[in-house]
């Protein structure tokens, strides 16, 4: 079975490495330079889009920011899972919002703004504070503004407005205008649905962002309710867009309460705890889901912390004999994501002690606030 | 890192996808080709074995049999991991045997045949039943006769005779005679032990062989004593042969004493079980030894049954459900291992009765005695 996949980063290659088991030889369209290759050697393959096209049983999506036209021959090929239309409705946060409140479930209000008649309406009617987000391309935290109060307003339509203005956007970007959610702490949900509507869904991970990006998500001792919560919206979403593949998607936990932030139709950071704290992980299930295979067990066997690699060429050797490390062969730039760290525990305050271990061993710079997060995870179990 | 393997099966195959999340690059050397291979797509790089020494960090060997000059080339690099010593031990009978006794371990008594004197000798002095075992290249059975009764003596003999008279025999193949165990089982124990002398071994695992061939391992509820019993013996040898990477020992249990069948210089079926039963797994834990990494923990997380698939390219798609395939990509012959399959429980009697269950699952001409080995490791839970 051979599986392409568009985009050529850690994701195809881990799910390279899941689907050598099966035999599902999986190839990587890489967006920036056309070509195809091995997602593990990173070796061009000798041919290019239209033969991976047609040589591919399946071709499915690491990102969502995929080129249209790209998409387009791909779901024209009859082959692409999921469906272009789930994958662009992880690429702009407009399709993205509408799809939420079409499957009725819980989210932050929102407004268009394409121009300053629209960002004074939304100050107006959704209230302070607002977060705005840029409608194409935002991930990392990157092309978001808040505003707290209505002295800074022309500060950040300023920036916005430059922002929408600048020849290098993309054509049809804009900007999203949403409530800000005063959210106890954010947590996610990974799942598969296979094209025969089978679902199966992980437990919640919770997530700890560090300047936007992901720095340490736990899986362990989630509430019942609330992992049944997050499962009934994971359905919605997914039934309705018919999705096939794995898909991720981020809720705010507001007392009790989950509304969706954003959902990414793929594989996902935050679930890259289930290569080492679920039976079968969401790289291979993902697999499982668009060559038809039955889906895997979801199941947690461990509790579970994945910590995020950034810009480190190494770790100490310590952290091997406690943890699985996971790099992606990429070289170290300041803030890029090289690796993850897998730490496993055998109940949830055996992982605790183990995590507050762990942020001892790794250098406060490298990995800011993780000493915090291990600490208050420890002391609330 | 860059390992290079003696050997391009699916053991060199399996270390690839576990050295892959550590940056270890493994490359393989087809001894039959004398190409070097990447593993995973069994492509060649384009260059030697000299050039691929040259480039290694670190040699290894997925299985015993290498030729004696390809093995000092390796050695004389100071890369070879474990030494061509312990690589040979696993690869001549009369080596192995004379190392179990030095290092003080368990086995049968067993007397080195090259002329029909030293035949009749071993049945005068170590008395009948005797096993008769080819020195060199001996693996799944093959080159090996057993004598019950004197009766026999003189076809056996003549079968042995023409067997080391064949000209396409290896130079200074012999014959080993040993002492027939009636055994109870066989179990094996693989460990790993790294240049700093550490050592970790993951539990006994029950093996059940057809015809010759594993067929099934379990990995479940092992006594602690006879755990103990095999980590001791399995210390001797490693320290006898200053052991570096992961090592297998086959033992015939009789009656809760164990005796060295043989040994294994190497990742090893019965360790397959690791992958999915393990919170790290042989082919890792053979890679963290081999480079210095600190060895990963052989705990084990859940009873484990592993199932080899022998010249089958399929298996209904309803065992994909319940457990991990592991696929070769080998051709499917009749008898050739392509692929196991490792089921986990969530306590014995649950491994037990999906075993069963697997059982009914799974052809019985391609899978003989499963049905057996499942019914009997049930009803003995």
């Amino acid at each position: 079975m051979n599986v392409l996949v568009l985009g050529a980063g850690q994701l195809a290659r881990m799910m390279s490495l899941a689907g050598a088991p099966l035999n599902i030889k999986v190839s990587a369209y890489d967006v920036r330079s056309g070509d195809i290759l091995h997602p593990l050697t990173l070796q061009p393959l000798g041919h290019g889009l239209d033969t991976a096209i047609a040589g591919a049983d399946v071709i499915t999506a690491e990102f969502e920011h995929i080129p249209l036209d790209v998409l387009k021959t791909c779901e024209a090929s009859g082959k692409l899972k999921p469906s272009a239309n789930a994958i662009q409705t992880g690429g702009d946060r407009r399709i993205e919002k509408a799809l939420l409140d079409k499957a009725g479930v819980a989210n932050a209000p929102y407004q268009v703004i394409e121009n300053e008649a629209d960002f004074k309406r939304a100050i107006n009617e959704i209230g302070l504070p607002l977060v705005f987000k840029s409608a194409l391309d935002g991930y990392d935290g990157k092309g978001q503004w808040r505003l707290k109060n209505d002295e800074n307003a022309t500060i950040v339509w300023q920036e916005i407005s430059s922002f929408l203005a600048d020849p290098e956007q993309r054509e049809g970007q804009s900007v999203i205008a949403e409530a800000f959610i005063p959210f106890d702490r954010e947590v996610s949900l990974i799942g598969a649905r296979n094209s025969r509507g089978e679902m199966s869904v992980y437990s919640l991970t919770q997530n700890h962002h560090v300047d936007g990006i992901l720095s340490v998500s736990i899986a362990a001792n989630e509430n019942a309710a609330l992992n049944k919560q997050a499962e009934d919206m994971f359905k919605a979403v997914a039934v309705e867009l018919d999705y096939i593949g794995v898909l991720a998607i981020e809720f705010f936990d507001v007392d009790g309460q989950l509304l969706v932030n954003e959902i990414a139709p793929r594989v996902h950071n935050s679930g890259h705890w289930t290569q080492q704290g679920a039976a079968c992980c969401q790289f291979e299930n993902h697999l499982r889901a668009v060559t038809g295979l039955p889906l895997g067990d979801t199941g947690q066997i461990l509790p579970t912390a994945m910590v995020n690699i950034l810009g480190q060429s190494s770790v100490p050797l310590s952290v091997y004999r406690d943890a699985h490390v996971h790099w992606y062969d990429k070289e170290a730039r300041p803030g890029r994501k090289v690796g993850h760290i897998n730490l496993t525990g055998s109940c949830t305050s055996d992982l605790a002690t183990r995590l507050v271990a762990l942020s001892k061993e790794l250098p406060e710079d490298a990995y800011p606030e993780l000493t915090i997060i291990a600490t208050d995870f420890a002391s609330g179990v």
